[in-house]
C-alpha cells in the first residue's frame, strides 16, 4: 500500500485545476488581444449534443470538490451554476480549491473501504467501495473535464500547449 | 496507505484501454455504414498543430505502458509507430493490454519511492518519485490522450457517449 487516498485525489484535482484556471487565464488574455467576443469560446462545443466550455468547467469543479467531499465524509458543497464570464469561472475554480485543500486528509483515511453510493434514489444508482469510486469513477470524470475544456480551448485557437495542461508537478 | 501503486495504474488503463478499444471500434462500423473514408476520422485534429486521432490512440497506449513497465521495473517495450487503420489500432491497444495485465502486480511494491527520470540524457531531464510519477504524471498524461481520442470522435459525429468513455468499472 503506497498510496493514501488523500495522495491520489486533493493533490491531483489541485495540479489540474491550477493548470485549468491558468489556460482559461490564457484564453482570456487571448481574446481580449484578439477582440474575440468571450461568448465565442466560452461557448464552444465539440459537438452539438455536448457541454459548451463554461459547463465543462463547471463539472469538474463539480468532481473535484464531490469527490473529495465524498471519500472525507463531509457534505459536498452545493454551488449553482450560474457562472457566464471568464472571472465567474476563475472565482469558482478558486472556491473549489479552497474548499478541497481545507479538507482535513487524516479524514480520507479508509476512505478506501466506504462506500459512495452514485445517483442515489435513482433507477441507476449504483453503489461503489471508495477505492473503485476513486480510480475507476471520480479520476476518469475529473480529467475527461479538464482534458475537455482544454481542447475546445486548442480547437478554438487559443495558444496553448501540452505543457500548459500538465501544470505544476 | 490504502491504495497499492499497482491498483492506481494498470487496472486503470486496463478500464479505459477496453472503452477506447469499444468507441474506434464504433468509430469503424460508423464509416462502414456511412461509407465515410476511414482516414476522415484517423487523420481528425483538434487543432493544425495537435496530433491527430491515429497518434493520439499511440500515445495513449504509450503511456500505459511505459509507466506499468516504469512502475514494475522492467524495460519498456518498444512499439514501432506504423499504425495507419482501426484494425491496426485495436492491435496495438490489444498488445498494450495483453503487456501490462502480464505484469506482476508484486513488482510494483515499493514503486512509490524508487526514482523515476523522465526524459534521461536531455536538457529537460526531470527526476520524480514513483508517486508523483504516476498520479501527477503518468495519470494526467494517459488520460489527456484517451480523452482527446473521444473528443475528436465526438467532433467527427461517431454516435458515441460519455457512457462508453467510463466503460466498466
Amino acid at each position: 500500500m503506497a498510496l493514501s487516498m488523500h495522495d491520489a485525489s486533493v493533490p491531483v484535482f489541485r495540479q489540474m485545476l491550477a493548470s485549468l484556471a491558468d489556460v482559461l487565464h490564457k484564453a482570456q488574455a487571448h481574446a481580449e488581444e484578439r477582440k474575440i467576443e468571450p461568448d465565442a469560446l466560452l461557448q464552444m462545443r465539440l459537438s452539438p449534443d455536448m457541454f459548451p466550455l463554461v459547463r465543462q468547467v463547471q463539472i469538474a469543479c463539480d468532481f473535484a470538490k464531490g469527490v473529495s467531499a465524498r471519500l472525507a465524509g463531509v457534505e459536498v458543497p452545493s454551488y449553482e451554476d450560474t457562472e457566464r464570464t471568464f472571472d465567474e469561472l476563475q472565482a469558482r475554480i478558486a472556491r473549489t480549491r479552497e474548499f478541497i485543500e481545507g479538507l482535513d486528509a487524516s479524514a480520507f483515511e479508509g476512505s478506501e473501504g466506504r462506500d459512495v453510493v452514485l445517483r442515489p434514489g435513482t433507477p441507476k444508482e449504483r453503489r461503489l467501495d471508495g477505492r473503485t469510486y476513486l480510480v475507476h469513477y471520480g479520476l476518469p470524470q475529473f480529467f475527461f473535464h479538464v482534458t475537455t475544456a482544454y481542447g475546445l480551448l486548442r480547437h478554438g485557437g487559443v495558444p496553448i500547449g501540452k505543457k500548459d495542461f500538465m501544470g505544476q508537478y
